[in-house]
């Protein structure tokens, strides 16, 4: 059984109509898990719904607990790109002997032409291998928590 | 370096729009990784472009030999799913020491409802972290070559 | 009120994944209208789902039956391309005093690239303009029945 | 021949992938086109790619005077819907002998549930038949110029 937890990021933005702008509502992710015609085992849980650039300190020690807490030990973290990082290292420190996967996308999945679908069924793949340890997953790869960048002029991750 | 080898399958079907059939053109391969934003180096080749129902014993000696022969030791093989299991069973004969993920999709690619690009990014992430062997990836699950069957009422791949 | 009546054709193909093949299963027509946020008051119904090519005189009757008895007098036939001005000819020897407007698709709606909501949109608007007479609405044109064939290499309705 | 000038609006959102944010870069008119395989002869030109609420006085008089100015009688102007009976009343007051068609989308058009395509075919079968007049064409309605207003709650234009 793999847990996944939603925290928002471009994975899910949507186009708002009626204020023409991008917004959240619900998450894309058990569609987009039906589409893949995902069949493994899986436990999704909404932590929140935001952009990562407005993740604060306690939003983030709410997603560490919640991997603490959750029975699995597969865990895939849904994340915006802009402060994955941070959230991985805020997860090295807490969580221990579990293997978690962050992903998201650069295009929100919403539009015809994301990213999301790939990198969800490359993370959900990673973490279902992968020795415990924190991870990075994006752009088929995958990345130790601590030897990782987003170039933001880029919007591609890479070693450091 | 992955190498990935195309076989044709329902993941590369196209509509005919003069004849309305189903037919095969080139491969969708390039643009899907495109999509994904895939910074995987690979180096993709294209052995045949065929249902896999079609698929011939010397087809199936191309793809091992090719298997064989290539520098890479991650291989990914697209392939159509109605005989995966059988062309799996032959590279397990004819190939050691090199990690071979098969991969298809249910739902052709250039339909907008393909379950490929996310078969797609769980076979280029098993490949890169599973030990030597011959597996098939469908549906976000990876299985050992003389472990699985296809269900041909259900269309999943199920471990025996 | 506009009329719509179904008739399968390229528009309504699904890939149907357990067999590999094109079929037809229901209509995307409502779906489409969603998509399209139509708001023209419309009655729909399906005639029948086949291929054009495997039209009978019946069915053709049985066409031109549902369009002179229906209270509407503007009726869009959705059909396959390959006869579609065979029908358009029926219609007009047993259709008096009403707009209908036959369109269809060179590509399934299920595909992501279909020509389909752009036919459909250009049908359901001309045919609340143009005075009684039968028509073919394809590529954004509009042909009289009678001066239109479809040009089977190029997949092209033009003028004659 | 059909004269269409691209403005900008929701139609051509585009998301941009480095800053998170909604943004215009070309117009995908010609992409629309393709797709919908239209053959109606059409020369496009893009006037300006902006927001229609920030569409200026002297932004509108441009538009005018491009209506004014080119060879052809049937013109669609793609455009924001939030002030797009603005830009039809300018463009009555200023344009004689012409159909002038407005439209635009709801939903961006690189959003997969655009409904852009339905429009652009609407729009674009509505200017080769419609009389000279000003005239907006949503949801596969047309409303004269003076006749309709957008609801700002709703999303939908209505009959005034």
């Amino acid at each position: 059984m793999v847990r996944i937890f939603v925290t928002g990021g471009t994975f899910d933005k949507n186009y708002d109509e009626i204020s023409g702008r991008l917004a959240f509502k619900d998450t894309h992710l058990l569609e987009m898990l039906r589409l893949g015609r995902s069949r493994v085992p899986v436990s999704v849980r909404t932590l929140m719904m935001i952009d990562s650039l407005d993740m604060t300190d306690a939003d983030r020690q709410l997603i560490v607990r919640n991997c603490q807490q959750c029975e699995e030990t597969c865990i895939v973290v849904t994340h915006g790109t802009d402060t994955m990082v941070e959230t991985a290292a805020a997860l090295a420190r807490g969580v221990e002997g579990k293997t978690v996967v962050l992903t998201g996308a650069m295009i929100p999945y919403a539009f015809g032409s994301s990213d999301g679908l790939f990198n969800l069924g490359s993370a959900l793949s990673f973490v279902q291998v992968l020795p415990p340890g924190v991870y990075i997953a994006m752009n088929g790869q995958h990345f130790a928590w601590d030897q990782v960048r987003k170039n933001r002029e880029s919007g591609i991750f890479e070693t450091i």
